[in-house]
């Protein structure tokens, strides 16, 4: 008998999903007989208990049966019969029944499957994926010790869904003085990072009718959440000064939502000027419209004077401000926070409320004693160094490399900024380029893939700096700038 | 100066978000001189440095001015002007614009509210809430010096949104071994508690034209999450057999989903019978329909053969099987699962990755040991025989001071029961009896509220015995006694 085992979890699971897989697929019928669990064993390699196991789990669920000193036999299976039960197993979402699925259910599955085909399979040796965290021992060191010491039993009920008091008033005290934003600790809602906090203000705010206003190119993680809470999306252009202003109609007829990332745009780096903010916050008054301000990365800046955020300029009237700890300590924390205008307040809290109840609290817990102990200033500093470097190291890197053959764009703050090459005629080349770099171990991202309905008007690539050791960032863009010369310019 | 502090939070904090109301309310108008920092300081009875940082904090804001020397002023608010700001600071939802909030957070609100109104100020001496969750010592320590050993930077990254591998095999087992599910570790997400598996397939399966038929009475968690999920509710009424399967329409033209608790009717604690379970299945069948299966304390039985899961007997065709921990271990811990029909993988994958990426790995990894260790079965036995004890003394204390003027049904498994006058002339006086007793310090519950679109036949309690201490039960049942002979028997 010839088993295909699938390698994954103990062996007497593979042994028992390849049996079902047989059953279920008709290739054991009914009554037909299994080998006895001595010779399987010996056939596969394994003891027999492995293979008494799995032939137990089988019999648990009706698929076998068999009594001592008899065989083991093939149960004829329900009354839904064998085609429906391999058809069902076997089915992708699409070959179910019309109408089966949500339509936000189909918009997900659309996002989720290019978000994976995204996903390298094989080890990048070079890898600039944008995203990546780079982990301080002394910031795990340090958590892990508050983890352990803040466990405690009076923290294990149901509690606040707005989230942990003291963690509230941390971060509204650090919007105030670090972003200048306008709040208090009434308006912050903690939540499981800032893509929950995205996919809650979607929901709070979207309507059939409603039309939101977003940055091109832009954040793929918000537009799936307007988009699946059924809005329609109106791109607007992005520039040095960050999106154009000029691009709005003047009144929206229907309800209006804008998506702004002003600090540091996703993913060019511009930051929003003045005189496009005050445009912005005339607008959401004139079209009674609420903002969605993004500060994804406002943590590290390296040049330049801070900018306030857009929701102290307004008062926190109209702005929804969105902040998150994932980005800056480790994305598996799962702890971000919305600051609210208060009207807003109570239904925003109802809807995390009826979608999930609330976020760990000893995980709140552990985090509002990082932040009054004064450790995560300080690994803000700490990171905010090595950052810096890496991303030194990469402009040196790219210019050495390339000198005017690129122009690199956002370099300023966050974890990330923009490569376009100079020559026009590259402009919808990345396919090749990305593909043939990742054959040969070196990770490139396009920037045509965060655009909706337009193309960018030359190539661009977006580069992360902080999941890559700085020791590999030279030897990765010597290796990207020799795969350009083979690729583009073999004949220079 | 009269200020009104509201004692939440730092002294300054305070004195700050005071001064701030006055000025927005417009109390404090342009130009008005506020208190030197001294005087203020010693009316107040606090330390001059507690006024100045309150003033600090509002001069960066913009609110107030003042040089060395000079009188502190009050600035001119910024153009949107004094109404309305001040309108805006202090709106409800309700006062929003037109089609500000989307519908689903409107009925949001109005559960959250609903919740709240439940939610009783005042310390309650006996309290039978349900959902309380009994913390267990042992399993605290056990716990904590798991979360301390297991804290490791291996899994501080994004992981895989379906969960915790290791942990989705336990839970697969589990289900398979205690529940008689069917399914193997690819069919079980894990997901921040049940009720966000709950949220997550309403968000899956519900179009706006679906049906969804649940239990009346029912679980008001669930029904919030297919209410603002577009669905039209359908209840069907509950018996002693659990959910009364002969009241489904034979066909339904519209896509329909049915949610049931079988194990546990919630709150009847009726047991669904075998062929009801089979009715069902074929009724699912007949109607392309999937069934939700919320088995949400299936853990604790005290009587009884156990009933294998709805899942188990669909060999996991239609059945979306929900299960949660928090009721098990504690409630702040926000892990949960569902076990997914295949073709449902993909799709309910990328709305929980779209919602909020993951659950907390660090939790997972704990969890995940604490099942692997043998802990979570011993733990299981403990506090099986803890609520056991209380359910046992909680019965004989109702049947001592009650006797035949009531009768209690679904005292078989979980973690509440519920009590039922006989006197039909009772029905609809709840509101007397439960306002009179939180006034006495006495917490009790009618089933009333959980009554969709009908009233109960008679006057009904829902019990919780497991938040309760054991001690405080008899003398609880005593008081409700003596309070009901007040009210309902002072004329016998």
């Amino acid at each position: 008998m010839l088993l295909h085992l699938d390698g994954r979890g103990a062996r007497y699971r593979q042994i028992y999903r390849s049996l079902k897989r047989m059953i279920l697929a008709g290739e054991l019928g009914e009554d037909a007989r299994l080998p006895a669990s001595r010779v399987l064993a010996q056939s596969l390699g394994v003891s027999r208990n492995v293979v008494l196991l799995a032939y137990d789990q089988l019999k648990s669920e009706g698929y076998i049966s068999g009594r001592v000193g008899d065989a083991t036999r093939v149960c004829a299976l329900p009354e839904s019969g064998l085609e429906s039960l391999q058809e069902r197993v076997t089915m992708t979402p699409e070959q179910l029944p019309e109408r089966r699925l949500s339509e936000q259910a189909g918009i997900a599955l659309q996002q989720w499957r290019r978000r994976c085909s995204g996903q390298r399979e094989q080890h990048l040796k070079y890898d600039f994926r944008y995203g990546e965290v780079s982990i301080d021992q002394r910031t795990v060191t340090l958590w892990k010790r508050l983890n352990s010491r803040l466990f405690d039993r009076s923290l294990l009920q149901y509690e606040d869904p707005r989230g942990d008091p003291e963690l509230r008033e941390l971060i509204a005290g650090h919007a105030r003085s670090g972003r200048g934003c306008h709040c208090d600790a009434d308006q912050v809602c903690i939540v499981n990072g800032s893509q929950q906090a995205l996919d809650l203000v979607a929901r709070l705010l979207i309507r059939p009718e409603t039309r939101v206003y977003l940055e091109e190119p832009g954040y793929l993680g918000s537009r799936a959440c307007f988009e699946t809470a059924g809005a329609g999306l109106h791109p607007l252009p992005v520039d040095v000064e960050g999106v154009d202003t000029s691009c709005l109609p003047e009144h929206v007829a229907q309800p209006a939502l804008l998506y702004v990332t002003p600090s540091h745009q996703f993913p060019t780096g511009a930051i929003l000027s003045l005189s496009r903010r005050v445009a912005l916050l005339e607008w959401a008054q004139r079209n009674q419209s609420y903002i969605v301000e993004d500060d994804y990365d406002g943590e590290f800046r390296y040049q330049g004077r801070p900018i306030a955020s857009l929701q102290g300029l307004d008062r926190g009237l109209r702005t929804l401000y969105v902040g998150t700890f994932s980005k800056v300590l480790f994305p598996s924390l799962r702890i971000g926070y919305v600051i609210l205008p208060r009207p807003l307040i109570e239904p925003f809290v109802a809807l995390r409320w009826l979608s999930d109840r609330q976020t760990n609290s000893h995980q709140q817990r552990v985090l509002a004693e990082f932040i009054r102990s004064g450790e995560y200033d300080r690994h803000l500093r700490r990171m905010g160094k090595r950052y810096q470097q890496r991303r030194q190291r990469l402009i040196e890197a790219l210019q050495s490399h390339f000198s005017e053959r690129i122009e690199l764009q956002g370099i300023n703050a966050g974890l990330h900024f923009l490569l376009w090459f100079r020559d026009e005629a590259l402009a919808g080349r990345e396919r090749d380029l990305v593909t043939q770099a990742a054959s040969e171990g070196l990770g490139i991202y396009p920037v045509s893939s965060l655009y909706l309905d337009s193309s960018p008007p030359r190539l661009g690539l977006l580069f992360g700096y902080s999941g890559i050791e700085e020791e590999r960032i030279e030897p990765g863009i010597r290796h990207l700038k020799a795969l350009c010369d083979r690729l583009f310019w073999s004949g220079d």
